[in-house]
């Protein structure tokens, strides 16, 4: 492409960006953009550059796959309880060590490598997450239950111009480790630091009304709408809970929050600079976002 | 353009907004970029763009064609001398009238209606320049040199968050107008306020080997070759005082001092945007601009 | 006079200085002051004074005669309606650029020789003034309606230790130019900044019981007995729109509004350094003014 | 007077109040100054309106007759030795308890009746002077020579807002307290704390070349000139150290030290706030003192 | 004691020091831990350390017998109504003189040779406490009520990181100075700043069931609860004005106030930094109180 | 022990506080002290009290044999060549694992729990620890050499009165994973840092004259000592790097930098706290140090 096109586009960012200004933006970061080489280095790009435009972005990601392999390489099965990972004492430690050790650091470094300045935290950070035992039947172990939210380290991070990511493992007051899921931290981060937009990456084009014809992808649905849509059965098995974290965010003040496509590259930037909203939007809509 | 070919060349642009990220750049900007509401539009975007991803542009300007047109609605002929503007006190009051209060004001308010937050000041305000009288033989009236630059208003209003707009008029202790030449002051400007770039714009693709061809631009000049090139009369007519005027900038610890032309939409962006260097750039060969 | 009498006298006006010190004082600055050199003079330095004893003023001027003047120069004669220039395109611009570029400026360079450090504005920089067309009958073309105030930039300028001169130029959200009368700005921008004092400059001793007899000056209206004056006609004519702006200050919260003689050098000072009150003060009897 | 008289007289000011805009000054107030009530209120009221233009005063003082009448209520003669006094270890516990608590906190009281925000501090808070036995002979007992300076103390009293007054008792590392010289005392603080002016008041108009003529004031002393007027006689007796004491200041950098008759009412404002200089002023002639 | 030993207390403390970390606590000094210099010593130890470990402390202070000692010496006996003391002018003059230059100054002193940043202050400086006469049948004199409170100075003073030192001398508007109960002014200041705690140091072990057995202390007490504890004849004599000082402090939000015996040393630290509660504590039993 | 000799333990501390009031002190946390648990839990609460104190604490540490378990759990055996572990690509990534992951974000909770707001760092996060392979002859694998190190998250950390805890894995430009000597980096990180004390805590008593008696332990060791010790053989083995680290500390500034015996409880605090230094002592005579 030409320059002279290229400044274009630049101009045509223009008021988006001013939109998002000094805005804070939580990113939950999983599926297939943290497998595909190509997806993560473009993710990593978005979030510099958003950084760079004056937007607060915090990362927030998990690691099921990882932690899967690491628990097969040290010789111990993978269980999973509808949907969730049976998680015994071994398997909490596992997870703190693959989370907040490998894929967190390896996420800083390739911010880095980006230009980006990050840093890397885990719930037991400056006590960002307190969590507690997820009660369940059947028991799942230590699956962990938020009880508490402290986003002094992350705000100040922010205020010191750093990127932070965080990996979802915390701990209680004994210092119990708990496994937590990533899209309810990363909502209930967004709710407790006032952010502007919650965006939750999965590896659909969105909620659709047909799962198998993308064509019928709902692009906006307002909170009071999800019980009917779950009513028929719209929305059901793994979207389900990830309606329900955006739900959560925009009834605690979040403005807008967001199921994107992560299998599509830079489907961040396009959603946040660009009027073409991607994915399905849950948005008060007396709320006023776009 | 696709969604995600202009998400990639926001990518594209990432490097350079990293560079330049809090930067001073100091834009002279004038000549047809000044009439042509498009070239006019696009060149306020770029400003106000910049502004957002974190450099603090400084826009100075002078406005010739709209001084003479007002002195001639009230009667006057403008009269030149070797290229200058003959400045009796009733020229010197119209320009200030023009300069400080059309088009300057004016500017502002393009740039808020693309969304910037500009303040527009005068050589007066907050004794930005002190002014005397330019010796000059013929005599040419109140044209005025830069004898004390002050840029603690100009810096307060960047540190605001306001993008200054400045009109090159000054005065001098006893409150007499100066009309003073706004290449001149942009680069005064750009020394004192320590900036990483001057950008002059003209109507004309740079410095040329041979006039009557654009593909003898001379993209790079140290300023140690300026007396040679001044010698084959390579810089001659009125590209001599804008050539001292970048040298004199680099001198005083300007990283990057170009002349580019302002006839091509967007061409700051594309200078400061992409590696494709656009005019004629003069630095210190040393001095590891890029 | 001898120096120590000198000496008392400044110590006469510590109380005063006291009760002022950090507030904000909005004074439209207009009439005989702005035309009779020795006037204007001392206004400044009544300015700068205050300034520097650490009352944070505001100056709002107007400029209809020099606007009449420019406009006639340029072969176009001014046409009142009702005591209101009728404005077309034409004259909005030439309104900016006298006010904006003239006179805004000249009381800046006046300023800085009193010693005072200024900074011009107009409604267009930083927004102050949004201003849309005031409805009449018969049309009065482009007089301005203020419809948004935001002091941001002045509130900046009076913490860097600038004293903001404001002509009362401002414009729509496309850019169109109107002219705006300079009592409402100063009434509007001191309610909104939370001024202490907004003082208006005339030619007059203050409001007068009779007009042919300055012995019958009401030297204190309370807003409630406004609508009985009026009725009387004791309050008509200019003094109408002037009274108003007062009382509409004090209903937003503004402590005192005087309408002052700005034939009388000082007046300013006299008015605030003083129990001698001078013209005429509206303030609400129940809030405690002096 | 008039008020409009009363107004030219604050003007007339205002060129003296820039130039000592946010400038410390120190005084040394003592003398007759210091007994007599008017002249007591005269000065309390000079120094808030200094304060309340921007001047940070640190107000030093003593208080011999105090201490003297003290001493004799409890039924001890003072001794002097040279004109010093003899100070036992009684006579320390005294001046402290004196200076300190009585003097000191009467002017920290009569600041506030006259609009003042004062804090009454000695040598012993914040460390501000450190003392050890002046060597003399014969022995003068606990008479203390300064060994150290923090001015911390007072500057963060001046930047809160306050006015220090400081009693010049202070101690050593062992607790033990010492008198110190106030004249001493205050040029110490103005060399350390970099003021702009030191004002000594005294009993006498200034250093007179005929001590019984008034007419022979000499206006102003370079300190290269002190050498020969002590030779000639012109200073002697308790002059002497006063003059040291200027001189010593003026060599760290004070711009003027000044040596005025307290006895006048207003003789600081008369010296400030005036070209009339009052006394004798020491400064280095190319130093650039008015 | 051996070293690992000694690191075990320091580790013991953690909790408390971490319980008062940042937080306001006001001292009033009394008793006999003002006149035994051992006692002295560990109490101005005690507030050094509690100061570097992050605690604010405010040190209020009396001290009666060095009036009346003063008194004797000069002349004049000390009268007292109902163990108050009768102030006629000279004695309140006395007092301020004892108080504010010779105990404020010297505890100034020792705490700076304990290695603490003090400053002296009394209820003058920065218009601490204003007062008026109390209201008493006899007349007591210049025995002070207090009519407000301003901690601007003793706040500016902690933000600076010095220990203030306060003697509860005050002043009404019109200068006359008043004597205060130091009690009473400490439960003011420390409700006026928010303080965590009020520590009234005294001669006695606490509140006792009965007077003559140590061993009846009673550790705590509800405010709720004093009314009973009054008529039943346990809170009489001197220690019913101390317990409603601490009264009044709690219902104004004081976390806790406590009344300790100043005649054992460090019992400061032993209050404040372990869980063996010394003396008697009056706190909300809702409030939380440990 | 009886709560007043408690309290007069605090005392003791008191001057060792003071000193090192608002110093930095790295502490290179290793080998006993971090596998036994009540030593662990010692070394955490000595930590934050030091922080509480006012003391900024830099927690640096390794974990080797972490690394080793989890390399024999992944059924790959550890390889040491020199003392030095063989570090192949796969090592390196769980060395990143275990440290960053599990014994950093491990202290982090433990921290917490003692009352600590800590912060969890590695070599990568703000780009702390730029490296590049160690040059070695046999090579060596993923050994990194320190060429770059940016404490401004550790600046930004302490300021906002978080205890970062810093794992030593960094990368390159690459984005290749090293893992770095704990010692070699505390040394660094305290030199850039402007420590004013290093502490390398070991498995033995300190330098030791005869390594087999203990009673022959060297207590201070200057600079220029170290090669003569070398010669003799008394610097040797694994002490021969540790010294190193203490000497290039010194040499870029740091203070004081002491070889400690982590076997011991609270050896942190008592080399600290008290005058009986522990261990070896490195400092430049001239320096000043205790």
């Amino acid at each position: 492409m030409e320059q002279h096109s290229k400044a274009e586009v630049l101009i045509q960012a223009l008021p988006y960006i001013q939109k998002y200004y000094g805005r804070v933006v939580v990113v939950k970061y999983g599926g297939n953009a943290m497998i595909d080489e190509a997806l993560k280095q473009a993710v990593m790009k978005d979030i510099v550059l958003l950084s760079l435009v004056g937007v607060k972005v915090v990362l927030v990601h998990g690691g099921g796959p990882e932690i899967t392999e690491m628990l097969h390489r040290l010789g111990k099965e993978s269980k999973f309880i509808g949907g969730l990972r049976y998680t015994d004492e071994e398997t909490a430690r596992v997870a703190q060590m693959v989370l907040a050790g490998r894929v967190n650091k390896d996420l800083v470094a390739l911010l880095a490598r980006c230009g980006g300045k990050a840093v890397g935290l885990c719930g037991m950070d400056g006590g960002i997450l307190q969590a507690k035992k997820l009660p369940s039947e059947p028991d799942l172990g230590f699956v962990g239950e938020i009880c508490g939210v402290d986003v002094s380290l992350i705000r100040h991070a922010l205020d010191g111009g750093y990127i932070p990511a965080l990996s979802t493992v915390g701990c209680d007051g004994d210092g119990q480790v708990y496994n937590i899921n990533a899209d309810t931290a990363a909502s209930a981060v967004a709710a407790k630091r006032g952010a502007e937009n919650l965006i939750l990456m999965t590896d659909i084009k969105g909620l659709l009304r047909d799962k198998n014809d993308e064509s019928t992808l709902i692009p906006m649905v307002a909170p009071s709408e999800v019980p009917r849509l779950k009513a028929e059965g719209i929305i059901s098995g793994g979207m389900g809970p990830k309606v329900d974290c955006c739900v959560e965010a925009v009834r605690q003040g979040v403005k807008k929050a967001v199921i994107i496509d992560g299998r599509v590259p830079h489907s961040i930037l396009v959603e946040m600079l660009s009027d073409e909203g991607v994915g399905t939007l849950f948005a008060d809509p007396a709320g006023g976002a776009l």
